[in-house]
């Protein structure tokens, strides 16, 4: 039997699909004479029975393959968890189709059946690590897939802030904030703010200003050969969030600096073998469906 | 002696620009013979003796022209209040030229002396009203010059809201959230999120999704003769803000609507007899300062 | 029998369907005791015998409606040659739903027969004028349903021209050119140069700069009180194109000036009883199907 | 005496400053004991007498540094001409700064003497190299330091086409046009066109779409491991036109393939030691000056 022996789930929480999927998916596995994990969480709130259930954090110690059924929110999280453990994910989509999880359930049973038989494709793709300080007080690192975004609270004014590129002076922008993201999350929040599609081989970052005042103060690509930082500045009462995938928070106040650079663990992906980035990308924008001559 | 015989005057604090403007002015309309009053918390903070000072509510009705030394933001606060009395402002910029402040200190003196002299241009800016209506609790009016505006908290994922158009579904948006701009507010926040320039005499507002997720949501120019509705949706714990002119903040919950409409008020700006609208423009966004031939 | 009694029908000549919805539309105006007139390129190129063929122009003096079948190109050629003498048209799809060809083939029958009942929405669409000056000469008017465009050459750089509302100067601009669009060419080529839905019962058109060189150089939406005008700068030898609709091309040299107004004619599009132009957009541009709640 | 001992000038035509440019650098040049030669066009534009005049393709091979006056249009031309030999270029603006003619005139004497004396910055650029295929015709290759476009013309309606990269499809597009651009390029005419500006030192390209018809269509870059290619489809009377660096111009047909990759050649390019990209970049684009704290 080759491939992965020991295979770890995390499913979406109050989906009823997932939890279908779940149940499938031991079956499945079952059969096939793997070693299931399931992730805590998810199997006390799916109420599974004779499962072997294990926290995030030891799943990635324990698996050499973990399952997310769920969107790209819920593999988001499986991702900034088992990253560092090096646990290739295959992501299972409930609802729409992600950039990451890209197997259809109607699809799950074939193509899962030839991953085990290792037939697939292996996709790194970097993470961002982020570090906040402010004076000698030091916050972080922090992960994401995606994205760091610095944005104001709805309250609040335009904030001023500067980027850094290493020790190169970017500019200083006034704007409602800005998203640093990765090549993974340029489909995501960075295109909503217009930034442009990076492909995930890319080794390298976008710095999306959001509705900024200068409006020539555009999306910049950079290597992640230099870490990227930038400075809140303002009067002292301004107050800033600083949000890793939309997911984890950290209040931000002026002088503070947030640094983001390449992480050193990436995000291993698995993709059935005839897995294919612009199609994907064509599914989710609603572009053409194929060549001509296709 | 035409014209306008009392006039109040306002400036922002803590600037020592307008502090050195309002005196200038002070010594101006009394070598004139015209009687001035003070909003009281300018004379307060000024520290201004001699003079008449008289509540922002109060300086509406007892004058016949309000000179507003500040910024944009401080002529959006005098406008808000002055407005439903119909008293006419003239506003003199401290700092960056502004597109109702557009008048600069060093021609205060001569500007001011023609306009006295009954040599300028009237122009009348339409005003947006909010209520917001939660069952049957309802908000406001709250006056807007520049904009009515929905968004989410910098902790909060993307909010999804549908707009009406009087009974007219116009769409379901998932975004940051929206911008109902004046054509006044047109060259500020709603520029800044890629909305147009609308021509301050249309009687037209324009509608700019913030940060859509589906990328073909584009700015919308209606007409004023119908209403602007938008309702929160999303699950019962979001959050987000209603903000007038980035001033006025309201809390709303899903299911909560926001009306936006044409005021019955205008605000009143004077200008210099040579204001140009466009001139004003191709000096905030930097274009070429002018034609070929001229 | 009430509303429409001669009735003119103009199809989109080699498409297969726009063929079968003419023979289909002989058959169901026969039965109705209608008179029907065939444009005569129409009745040519589908040898339709027995009907009555008459040129385009001479269409629009007999009948009191005319059909179009095909897309919103075969309509603009129809609205510029029909609109002078006020016929109102009515627009049958083919293939992609357009914003003015809003019946389906399928519903074609049953939309008819209640448009011919009287059950139908009239709709007035404002039309441009361009006129060509060069020196004393002048070419022109041309009508336009949707746009007038200035635009280079692929070979050819960048151009650079001066904008005119009535008398005022807006703007020296470097770039591809420029779309000036009605309402109704909103959504059409000046939405893919960035430009802003306008509504279509908004007085007003919009100027949108194509790639300009000056990065805020943004979109404005005018009103129709005012011409506005485009004079071609640059180095003698430069050549740019003028066209209208896409259709109508005239070559334009350093120092011709362009004057487009609101023509005095306008476009009556009659409409099934529930045409929403809401829904229309959200079909074209992919939005969210409906409201939450409806 | 280090670094340049035989150094080559281009100026532009045409230019008084770039004369009076040319006539210092000789001055300059001459003292300093280098051995001089003029690009033959520009000796004999300028009439100069007693300089050594040589072929553009001839100064490649006898200059070890060849300096351009003019501005980024004449160092484009140089540029493709020296590349493929190799010799390193430097910039001096006549007029507008340039991103890579990057030294004032004013400033040329202290510059030019410290970069003499081997203080400098040596910056690589790629190049793309651009090849057209009809059937089994093959025409080029062309040499691009900004970029490749593929365009309509002014009176043809939009092109469609398709985009790969590598054996990869990435989209069918409808739309006037798309810019391949390289990093130096992205700061040019893709910028124009919605690009995101790239920092020179990324080994990308960015493929940006002009006044697309679908609006999600949306800038990518990719990387140079694979090339890049647009198959011109549509009507057979359709014709499209691929330029380089606004400069070389060729037909396209439908069936068409224009094949972009990264060349073989860098262009190198000889800075002032204190050369800085982000400051270049926010003086071209009109941001703020500097850090608050610098």
């Amino acid at each position: 039997m080759p491939g992965f022996k020991t295979i770890g789930v995390i499913a979406k929480r109050r989906d009823a699909r997932a939890g279908a999927t779940l149940r499938e998916l031991r079956a499945l596995l079952r059969g096939d004479q793997r070693t299931l994990r399931v992730e805590s969480a998810t199997a006390e709130h799916y109420r599974l029975r004779g499962v072997r259930a294990v926290e995030l954090q030891a799943l990635a110690q324990s698996c050499d393959l973990v399952i997310v059924a769920g969107g790209d929110g819920t593999l988001l999280e499986a991702g900034r968890a088992l990253a560092p453990a090096g646990v290739p994910i295959l992501g299972i989509n409930q609802g729409r189709l992600g950039f990451m999880v890209d197997i259809k359930p109607e699809d799950m049973r074939t193509s899962l059946r030839e991953i085990l038989k290792g037939r697939f494709v292996r996709e790194q793709r970097l993470l961002l690590s982020a570090t906040i300080q402010r004076g000698k007080r030091r916050r972080g690192p922090f992960l994401a897939v995606n994205d760091v975004v610095l944005r104001n609270q709805a309250a609040v004014r335009m904030l001023e802030f500067e980027t850094w590129y290493g020790r190169q002076f970017i500019s200083r922008h006034r704007a409602d904030g800005i998203i640093v993201s990765s090549p993974t999350g340029s489909t995501a929040y960075a295109l909503s703010g217009g930034g442009p599609v990076l492909h995930p081989a890319l080794d390298a970052l976008s710095l999306v200003p959001i509705c900024p005042h200068t409006l020539s103060d555009r999306p910049i690509v950079i290597g992640c050969g230099q870490p990227v930082r930038i400075v809140l500045a303002g009067a002292e009462s301004v107050r800033a969030m600083c949000t890793a995938d939309g997911q984890v928070n950290e209040e931000l106040r002026p002088g503070d600096t947030v640094e983001i650079r390449r992480a050193r663990e990436t995000l291993t992906l698995i993709h059935p073998a005839n897995h294919d980035f612009f199609n994907t990308l064509r599914n989710k924008l609603n572009w053409g469906k194929g060549p001509d001559r296709a």
